[in-house]
């Protein structure tokens, strides 16, 4: 491990990420809150330890990153800017604790959304505009890691991406792993705006649109507004929102390439179209049990507000419509389950990823033919490719690690206090990197309660869950620090 | 598919079942009671169909049993033991409808527990002994197959017996198959006289002492005694109990390894080892959380309950001495978790197993030197020799397919009425042959408000969870029916 290296990117970024609050500072100042100090100070402190750090790893090694620094660069990344970002909270009082602050940050850059405030009204724009701000860094953050430079260090689930493998990857869209990451950023913008002009047009004002929209993108779901998307009771918003919450749970290489004019690149694509299943039949029986139940009074609003969450669960966004704790079991089932599946591969989205869940069952029926035929020797294909065998091994090993520390942090979530289903609930959706869990974390509820070292602990599932796993437990690992 | 010889060993097997009968007749007809009729009824039923079935297969093909056969007279044994042992339950009027009778059969002979009687006491001496010696026939008959026949024909996670596997195996026994099963038998018989005698010596009456035996050796469940054993308040009987529901748990090569004097055949094996490992952290732990919670007023108290109670649910016995669904969130948990572990392998026992699960967690540590040491090849060895490829991916696939179907049936049995953690405790203690769950299916509940179809969907579970699955999913291959 070459820490000098390491030191020298995490001072890089703490910079951006301080600099990146001269924009909540605008609006800050333009409202004339008092919050403006807080960011005034978040900004200087922040500059100043990245340049110590910069200037701690200064030095003329102007190697490549190795595999051991990528793992402790990637996580460590998030780590620095959540504890940065946690500045403007703790400073401007808006959380009662550092560790609220921390958790609230983390929760953003990770594009979790699970929040500690009770009442978001009442902070100051600038405030809840960072918050949101925080999801749209790290979702850019997660695009450009998982599609331009994670696949080149060959880190866990990520590996994906690589060359070797089939579907679509950034090699096929330029040579060049710099190239590729400016065109992602750019389809991550252009979608940006498109839906904060669609928004507008609905007639909401900037700083919502401009919010929601990061919530959106990064499938975050952050909201400035106490009650999320429901509060609007607006039927234009609820469609918009879920349109651009299942395009950012979808592969940004393929959105890039539809962009180019190859249409066809959505449904030539497997696991694109698994994803469709999934949201299609999660949202009719969900409609139908919503509808059957009585739960609602009309077939549009049942199939409009379980669309509305079923996409907001399964692309890991967290904005709800509606409180589904009070739903029927079934529905609240079928929101637990999408928790585990997740976004698809290469999107903004965390849990399990479609593509995994699509290869697991393979991956049974794999067997089967193997039992009736011990002789023949079978394999996966995904997108008309042979599967390699390492990359079947690595996602079995994430989909292993993934169930076991699901358990094990529910076992230590359960034993601070919460009851089966919040312990369980809390964990999916903070490994998923969704928000919002059932009972008191409900859609209606926060994380404020859950106790100090439950917050850590969640906070760690976050990181856990949007660096999937792997990138983040070789930190554990004695080898990977070794000199 | 050679159907004939299907049905000559399922004819033969509805025979010994009907047969079997007439030892809860002989409490039937030395008690007077008018269940007598049911059984003697049920038999002439029982001995008619075996005839019929016999016959409809004879013929002179005195092939050996294929894998393809093999999938199929292991699943349909388990169906027919369960249509005509519902048979006493239902002619007696012990069930309200045949539904029940094949729910509470299926649940004996897969050694569950799970029960929809609400007044246990209320029913005749020769139901309820007929109710426990079914558990004692199919944890027999699991003894045999996992051991004895299954290894032979390539079955799905049972394969880890097969000759190739470290481990003490049943070739190491002797080299026959007939002599294996023997054997076994023996052990099994000779555990479950121990086990008799010592209950018996505590002050039980002979009745109960066998019934509660059945349930232990088969780790099935059932107690004549609304209230389990708990209803005792006796510690001897607590202690007796927990002590063989462990063993019964245990793989049953290593106690005729035992029992031939090689008394460090337990400590040599790896899955034992972390068996204890599992047990005694589980123990101390929920006893520290009884105890500090001031559930219990002793630490006597808190040791012996949880002792019982993670003994019970690990083993996936499901007696109970306590209403463990009133503990803290904590050590519900702890017994939720328990109930995915399950047994060690070869022994009557359920669940996923102990050497699964410690292969699995092997198997992430292997991703993590891949992913430091990508050209380096990583072994898993067990019991120090390596583990081959095709067992390991045997055991990754089966851990796959529990996890989606526990997935898929909690989804179902959510639709049918029950909230999330009765849908997915019913679903992990029938898939796993515990019995017990949590709320209305909780130690002090039962399964008789679920509705039919959850009762139909709940014995598919447990006939899955008790032939490790694959053995029964097989049979919706169509390639298995091929001619």
């Amino acid at each position: 491990m070459r820490f000098r290296l390491v030191l020298r990117v995490l001072g890089f970024l703490v910079g951006i990420v301080s600099l990146s609050m001269m924009w909540p500072l605008y609006w800050s100042l333009s409202d004339g809150t008092p919050d403006s100090g807080a960011f005034v100070a978040s900004i200087l402190i922040g500059v100043c330890a990245g340049a110590l750090l910069f200037a701690l790893g200064r030095g003329d090694d102007y190697q490549e990153l190795g595999i051991r620094e990528a793992f402790a660069v990637v996580t460590l990344s998030w780590v620095v800017a959540s504890a940065v970002g946690a500045l403007p909270f703790y400073l401007s009082h808006s959380v009662p604790s550092y560790t609220d602050g921390f958790f609230e940050a983390m929760s953003g850059f990770s594009t979790t959304g699970a929040s500690i405030l009770t009442d978001i009204e009442a902070n100051p724009r600038g405030i809840l505009f960072w918050r949101s701000l925080t999801h749209w860094l790290g979702g850019m953050g997660i695009i450009v890691l998982s599609l331009a430079i994670l696949p080149f260090i060959g880190v866990g689930g990520m590996q994906l991406f690589k060359a070797e493998v089939p579907g679509p990857t950034p090699e096929k869209l330029t040579p060049r792993v710099q190239q590729t990451a400016v065109l992602l950023w750019g389809v991550y913008v252009f979608l940006s705006a498109l839906e904060i002009v669609a928004l507008c047009l609905g007639g909401m004002n900037i700083f919502e649109s401009l919010t929601h929209t990061f919530g959106t993108m990064a499938t975050g779901g952050f909201s400035p507004l106490n009650g999320s998307i429901g509060q609007y009771q607006n039927a234009y918003f609820d469609w918009v929102i879920t349109l651009f919450m299942f395009l950012a749970g979808a592969n940004f290489t393929l959105h890039y390439m539809v962009l180019k004019g190859k249409w066809g690149s959505f449904w030539r694509d497997e696991e694109f179209r698994f994803y469709v299943k999934v949201v299609l039949f999660s949202t009719v029986s969900v409609a139908l049990a919503l509808y059957i139940s009585g739960h609602v009074s009309s077939m549009e609003r049942a199939i409009r507000d379980g669309a509305f969450q079923v996409v907001s669960i399964i692309t890991t966004t967290g904005y709800a419509t509606a409180n589904f704790d009070l739903w029927p079991f079934y529905t609240k089932m079928v929101l637990f389950l999408l928790m585990f599946v997740g976004g698809c591969a290469g999107s903004t989205g965390g849990g399990i990823k479609n593509v995994r869940v699509m290869v697991l069952v393979r991956r049974v029926g794999m067997e089967m033919v193997h039992l009736l035929h011990p002789q023949q020797i079978v394999r996966i294909r995904l997108n008309g490719r042979v599967l390699k065998e390492d990359v079947l091994a690595s996602m079995t090993a994430f989909f292993i690690l993934y169930t076991l520390l699901f358990a094990g942090f529910s076992l230590i979530m359960s034993a601070t206090g919460l009851d089966l289903v919040e312990a369980m609930s809390s964990v999916a959706a903070t490994l998923g990197n969704i928000g919002p869990g059932f009972g008191q974390i409900g859609p209606v509820g926060n994380y404020s309660a859950i106790s100090d070292l439950g917050k850590w602990v969640l906070s760690l599932c976050m990181l856990l869950g949007r660096l999937e796993i792997f990138t983040v437990v070789m930190l554990f690992v004695p080898g990977t620090w070794r000199q």
